[in-house]
């Protein structure tokens, strides 16, 4: 009971039947509603229904790269359902989803709620990938070992992340004095923007593995491109910086997943929503080529 | 790919697939994202979608009439396209698909969009059953034969409903001079709150044919329990009020389909939208019994 | 240059011309976007716009008293201007320009703006009609003889307005004690909205002079019907109680002027500007008679 | 460095310094910025702080009860932090506050967040009160033994109180069908608004134990006077319902304790966290008479 | 009834009276209410309001540009009423209505109301103005042939404008790939920001004819600076680099008309509305010079 | 009663008790919500409480500057009562605060409200501090003598400021024509945007004395980055040149004190706020080193 006079059924990019039967589709869209160990502003959990409401007003042509990401097929699933209990139990279920559908050939892209997601990501995909490197965009260190009595908080997660993996940051301009400590101590490549546009993309890529998964913390970018986010901080990255660093290293290496987390609709206008739509949706194209 | 881990997948009352499947489901609720003819406020067209994520947050069971409604299958469609060349086209857009929807044997609940949508629902009823009544709940008499250039305007939908069947109106309270005289010329039955108090739920539903339809504009609340409508009144409905009136009317009339337009969810709290959402699921409870 | 391809000009009720002209019309209404001296939530400035723009979505017959109040002619003149060097100063220019209108033959609307702006409308009043009543609908006390340090403090709107003429409050529940201890000593008729539901509209009329300015605190009303107030107060006056009253006292008085004041358009949904027009067209409607 | 150019430092009531000392307060307000478990809308977090600013408009004279509720020295303390790693712990964790402070005679007054931190509230007093009962306002029956995955659900927090004392439930209008035949086998007292209305507070309050612990999840209000909830449900209580409720179990029984929950600010307008300030405020005022 | 104790009327820039008579005023501003055939998110009729408003809060000085842009006389329309039947219906109203007024010898700047307003403005100003080039801001291609059933949507404006005269376009950033290959088979000098940035301001100004329409859709903004648009997409133009533009063309070539749409008030701070209230008033500083 | 099962007490940067001690601390911030003369959009007042509330999330470490600001002490005062009997009282009774503080030994951080607030702060300072310059950031020129009847009018405050100490402004790009031509005859140092982009920040330092106080408005910042402002002006200073231009003030000059002002919280995103506190947080540790 579908036809011409209906828009498709809800769901990223709104597409055609045709591109969204998860059996076809090359790219899974894992929305995770989940921010419960969220300290600043909360709101998160709304983020990903917030995503793909944006995306379906975007054109399925991005004229950007000149590609149309969707012929790869791309479907969406239920929201995955929150494990109240604990953050590490959700991590958990976010692994072992993830891994089901790694399993199952998919190309996952993770749509959070809080940053918190992306460890469960990263875990399943560097449990599949050897050598896997990680590249995170992200405002804060998020190094801390433990925060709120939790080392599953939002707070942890590139701590949590390097434990499987290396980890490449660009975006940092917030930090306790004792994550900063800990990232000259170890030597970490993480990049304020300031020392990201000195460098340039080429030579973060440079530092990455062939094989590198990206998780995004739409805190990395200014606030004046995207406000709504619970830790909003100034001095961030531009639309055209990250899609030039994307496209980089896209085009360098080989991305085998990623997340964009930490959307909290009620935060910044509609508009914010949209970035996060079509920066979802440029990456599917520059990752999953037809 | 759906399982525990999931929530079910969007749509109303988020029911598992046995309950939302189209071919066993016994009510197809349609959402018709409409609101190009509106005259105050705009965004009735966010509606539909807004009563869908509200009723995701419902229990099952309606403890007020002590039923789950959603055990005849509810289905959920996608929106419906707007026709932006002439609201009369996209009147007979919603005829032509509630047409369908009714020939295949199901009850359709229309969700607004502008209370302009109820007239292509209206006609599709009325043509396939005699001696139809329609009870209206509304703030304005909706009663103008043209407005703003067009006679299938927001303004003029009950004046295009009665010459489809007899009209009941109940929350009148806002009118134009020369609608006031229509109504008293004709000696049309339609109720302001006051009226409806006096006179009592069994005496609208004495009024009415064994078959009805019911067509609701949610500016028949009152605002402070509904503000989110593009037209506001004050001195309007209360949820006890009408759920009493369409228990009445459920019990002692058969209710062969129904309409809940006008939500304008930018312009009032969310509870707008879950009152919305519950008074839809308790009229498929009340009009759909197992 | 209108025609009627175009909407008439922004004013009052969105009058066609000829009802709107300075001359001719009998009512006259003065916006005045003043808030210098809130103390609560702040915005009061925005009240007058957004009564007016509100308005301009009402019929202009008023099915709930079968007028059309507009007949008389209404004028809306330009916004008064804030002077910011004193309230004091405020409350004269308010004085004087309301003088000049009733001079002027006219009757006079004052929009406010925090409560403050009444003093100046009843002095003018008072000054004008011997032996004047004033009625106030207000939830606060508005007793305090001055207020962060000044006598024209909205807090003490209606001690200076004692001054000038007997009062009469109806909806009070909210007062220091000393402002309580004031009322008991004197005997003043004010009443709690529990107090005026056992007394009765009459019994209200019956303690007013023949002639009776009212001045129209928003917060009277139940939050839940006018949210958006500087200091909003549970347990208030409801829609149909306060058009009862008025519609008594017009009938059994004789209504010489009125403000409506303290609508704060930010802090509540548009339904509550839409309230705050109809209220200001229906009062218009029963003292101002064709 | 404080004196009469300045206001009150912030906390509950705003009060002077001498009113807010802990050493010699009677009254001590606890708020719990906490809402991990939420299920619906989220933003409970921010209730307490909402709750405390709006308190700060209030005047500190209750005219409606006639008593000044801050001469017996209300202090607030800073929020308890959260505890992001597991609900249980959270809820440990003020059940180890509350009992501190219980153990110093003070009188707590627990701030929301979520209904789950009752859970901690009501454990404490459980174990220092024999012969407990609660009574607590809620929409929901709140009866799950668990819900996403925890035991300490907001939506599990009356089966977890009933696990320690006794509770009489008013406003009940949605649960689920499991939930309503425990209701049903246990019979226990759980009212909806109706058969509360039928029943009348002093039935309610007879069904007390002379100790009564009061939990108020704000949902129990209609929506029209407090829409900032995560859950609304029509066809709530109104203010002077639940404040004759009140007043009649003050009257009769002794209020050992009390906490307000589920306020979520973003929601619904600022005058829904004015009513809970003032309902907190009425409530220490007939729970601690000077 | 005007004097100095009150602001001036409102309309744009809100100036006295001498500036904004008809008669007169070189520019008239044509505020546009309509957005029915919106297929994003809706409210871009509220946008001439908007901008008016705002307007009253510049200077009359415009230190950018080292004028006084409102001496030669800036008078405010009434808003156009909607044709609700038919956009093709609206076009035709706007166009008969500009011709009006340009017969009349004004310099008309129209404000939208969605960008399909822009069809009847253009269609007035080439009919009257032999060889006219229009420049077109815009992020979106805008060359669909018909949408939505009509060949009047928004998103077919510049297609209807490419019949009328040639456009140039700068600020293209979302086309769907029909559009894209259209712009490419002929040729058409259509910029996306970086190949705007690339060619710089003379080599547009360049390409336009002596005479000059600009339409401004302020969706080419970014949305950092303006997120108020119903289809914002990042990456876009700021504002020193559209005032350059328009300061270029205006010295360059002779600017006949233009429009200002798409402001979508309710999807962005009030600081856009402000923006676009700027934007208009320097171009008509530019465009009008005394 | 505080441990570590809480957040530390609400007040700027919530800082552990021993930093925030009035004894010990040597910087003291005076939050002054005063609003009065506004005359744009309202609210300024709720700007120190916002800033506040947003510190609360900011990493005690500043790794921009690699210092810890907090280790010096800062003490939150109380907010200052408002008097709203006229603009001057306030600014004097700031005036004798600040001084206050300043004869206490303490480095004075004030938060506004509108920017009048600033010249009480100045002229305490000035009056302390022989020689001393000013460095504005402000969008506006503020040098009218009067406005809206006072000379202590928002507009007015660098005309006042002048008075005390001579006056760099950076980031102007709105005036009234005769500000403008006495900006040019006296040959005030005042920079647009693009002025100071040409002249750098050494350039600026070396125009002021050795001794510098610091007003901001918040205005001076590009709406994109700061929208919640009573008058935004589009053509703003970024972050990074704001950060660069108090780095090399700080490293070159003394700054004595400074002020922030004219957060208007509901005019924008939270984010702004917490620019904002950032701001203010990097200025503390850029004047008061360890």
């Amino acid at each position: 009971m579908t036809d011409q006079r209906f828009w498709p059924p809800r769901g990223f990019a709104a597409l055609p039947a045709e591109y969204a039967d998860y059996r076809t589709a090359r790219v899974v869209v894992l929305p995770v509603p989940y921010d419960s160990t969220a300290s600043g502003w909360v709101g998160a959990r709304e983020g990903p229904a917030a995503i793909i409401d944006a995306s379906e007003n975007m054109e399925l042509y991005d004229i950007g790269i000149g590609r149309e990401p969707y012929r790869v097929g791309i479907h969406t699933l239920p929201e995955l359902a929150a494990h109240a209990g604990a953050p590490e139990a959700m991590v958990n279920r976010i692994e072992e989803v993830v891994a089901d559908l790694l399993d199952d050939g998919k190309f996952v892209v993770t749509l959070g709620g809080e940053h918190t997601v992306a460890v469960g990501a990263v875990r399943a995909h560097a449990k599949r990938t050897a050598g896997l490197s990680i590249l995170a965009l992200d405002a804060n260190a998020d190094l801390r070992d433990s925060y709120m009595d939790t080392p599953y908080s939002h707070a942890c997660t590139l701590r949590r992340a390097l434990e499987c993996a290396p980890v490449v940051q660009v975006g940092l301009r917030s930090a306790e004095r004792e994550e900063h400590e800990f990232i000259r101590e170890r030597g970490l490549p993480f990049y304020s923007p300031g020392e990201y546009r000195a460098a340039g993309p080429d030579s973060i890529a440079a530092q990455l593995a062939d094989d590198v998964y990206i998780t995004i913390d739409l805190d990395a970018f200014d606030p004046s491109q995207v406000a709504a986010v619970g830790t909003p901080e100034p001095g961030g990255l531009l639309w055209d910086e990250v899609s030039e660093l994307l496209e980089t290293v896209a085009r360098r290496r080989r991305v085998v997943g990623f997340d964009v987390t930490e959307l909290t609709p009620s935060l910044g206008p509609k508009a914010n929503a949209q970035l996060a739509a079509k920066l979802t949706y440029r990456l599917i194209g520059l990752a999953v080529p037809e």
